[in-house]
């Protein structure tokens, strides 16, 4: 049945991305070879970090023109050529913008169906997970201490802010305008949120962080991490999870305080990306999942609706459009699963 | 007695640093109060720290026009105010560019006299403690790792490469023009040494580490960390002991790939200064006089003849004229001290 919809990539971007760049077009269901499965897109993962696939090789191959762009979703099984699955079965895997894709079994995570789906994909999903390995496993933090972080209403930001309260700090975010900042605010329950197209951002960080800075969780990079390097405390740690303020330009700005400040400070600046943290996967999901149901944790998705929605959701979330996870609904929810 | 050279800061330079900046002037000798020790300067530490001094508030408060010019010294005690010191011990201590000087006892380190005085300014000294430290307490090199250190023929650069292939690693250096880079090679006995003067030098970085780069000691900052920081390896970690390149200009420019880089490959990047590790102090000195004494380090200073030269010493320094740790002899050793 030729009734697959799938986004394909018509033009690589060299600096901001636009809804041209990618293509609709109608292809066949696809069939699944040995070892893999044929699923139903439900839900698209959309994030900041797919335009740097599209940028050049990361921690993943570049993007090609004429791929059908790559995305983590939530998929039902419909086909199965692989003994650990079946038709029906719900799964989260790498695969594509479309009504369809195969996807290998060996890499596709069962999903209980016990949870709304669009928190496999947020709290539950990457978002989340990064949130918690970032913080707990490379930020280290003691209760007491300023957690900072950029892209306060984002995916990952969110959750960063609320587990560091959860675990005893106090916790400022950076956001765009006042509107988020003050949804930040009362929504997320952060101490404060500092907007950073104020003029006066710079002092407004100072005085929401009167103890100093003693943790950044980098979002963004560019001259906001300049800015928040200069109110780090001694032995203060930044820890580096995007840039997303470098992926859609060609031309990318240092911290002009690197390395000097790393010195002065005796800072720590270290990188990560979910997977390096796999082994904590489970000990992270059920923190989460437990934060969530005591009401430590608040969940907000951004859920747009319709595949072929998916470009404009990218190109929007690049210019600090959502609140909380993006995600794109392919599909409706099959029944009996709970949600949000 | 009026006999007391000093020299004094007569400008703080706003980029370059000159000659001109300084002044010699003429004063009577310090006398000792309560718990200080006057001493006769024998030996200055000339080191690119001391125009980081000039350019504000680091570790220590910035210098001020007037002050007499900063340093680490060796002197002879000729009066003291405290039971602990008598005339005609060695100490080396905080001190200044004069003939004569004041210290206070607590702060001033007994030197025993059996190795030359220039070793507890170099290899013993804060030059070979930093290299200590930072490549064994931040870099944490396993044997078999490629080191690459930059400033190769400098102070710390000049150990931190020795002592890497001590602990069984790489030592590859990156220094200005071929004949420093032939000195790092004969006779610091790096494996291989990258004249960044060179235009192709980031390819000769490339083709001297075949395995890529797991720690890189960095000296300089600016476009040489931009350079190295694309060839780290994947959890690769980044020393930041200093940032020379930086200290003589007012328009400092960071790396264009940080955070991009951090992240992607997992980088540390961590800045410490040689106090932090004041616990491990005694553990580095032995560690280092034992290598110097089987010949596994070699040790070579640059000493410079006159207090009335140390200003040409530090300008000429900030150019990179130095071939190992630059000193200033301001008076003859005393009688007994083995020589170099």
């Amino acid at each position: 049945m030729s009734d697959n919809r799938q986004i394909i990539v018509r033009e690589l971007p060299s600096a901001e991305l636009s809804t041209d760049h990618f293509e609709l077009r109608t292809a066949d269901r696809p069939v699944p070879g040995e070892g893999q499965v044929a699923g139903r897109t439900i839900l698209m993962s959309i994030d900041a970090a797919n335009r740097a696939w599209m940028a050049g090789t990361t921690y993943r191959d570049a993007v090609q023109v004429g791929d059908v762009m790559p995305t983590f979703a939530v998929l039902e099984v419909v086909e199965s050529r692989d003994s650990s699955l079946k038709p029906g079965d719900l799964v989260a895997a790498e695969s594509v913008w479309a009504d369809y894709a195969t996807v290998p079994a060996q890499r596709a995570l069962r999903v209980s169906g016990t949870r709304p789906l669009t928190h496999e994909l947020s709290v539950c999903g990457i978002a989340g997970k990064t949130a918690w390995h970032g913080l707990v496993g490379v930020g280290r933090p003691q209760a007491g201490e300023t957690v900072v972080v950029s892209a306060a209403a984002g995916s990952v930001g969110m959750y960063v802010g609320q587990i560091a309260r959860a675990l005893g700090c106090r916790a400022v975010g950076i956001a765009g305008g006042p509107e988020k900042c003050d949804w930040v605010r009362n929504e997320l329950r952060f101490d404060a949120c500092v907007d950073y197209r104020d003029e006066a951002w710079a002092r407004n960080l100072a005085d929401a962080c009167p103890d100093g800075i003693d943790i950044y969780f980098d979002n963004v990079g560019g001259s906001i991490l300049e800015t928040v390097l200069f109110q780090m405390n001694l032995r203060g740690r930044v820890v580096c999870c995007g840039a997303i303020s470098q992926y859609n330009t060609d031309s990318p700005a240092g911290p002009r305080n690197v390395p000097g400040l790393i010195v002065v400070k005796r800072l720590r600046m270290e990188g990560f990306i979910v997977m390096d943290f796999r082994h904590d996967d489970r000990k992270a999901v059920e923190q989460l999942s437990e934060w969530v149901q005591n009401g430590t944790v608040r969940v907000f998705d951004d859920v747009v609706d319709g595949l072929e929605n998916a470009p404009q959701a990218l190109v929007g979330l690049l210019a600090g459009d959502n609140r909380g996870k993006r995600l794109v609904r392919v599909a409706p929810d099959p029944p009996g699963v709970p949600s949000a």
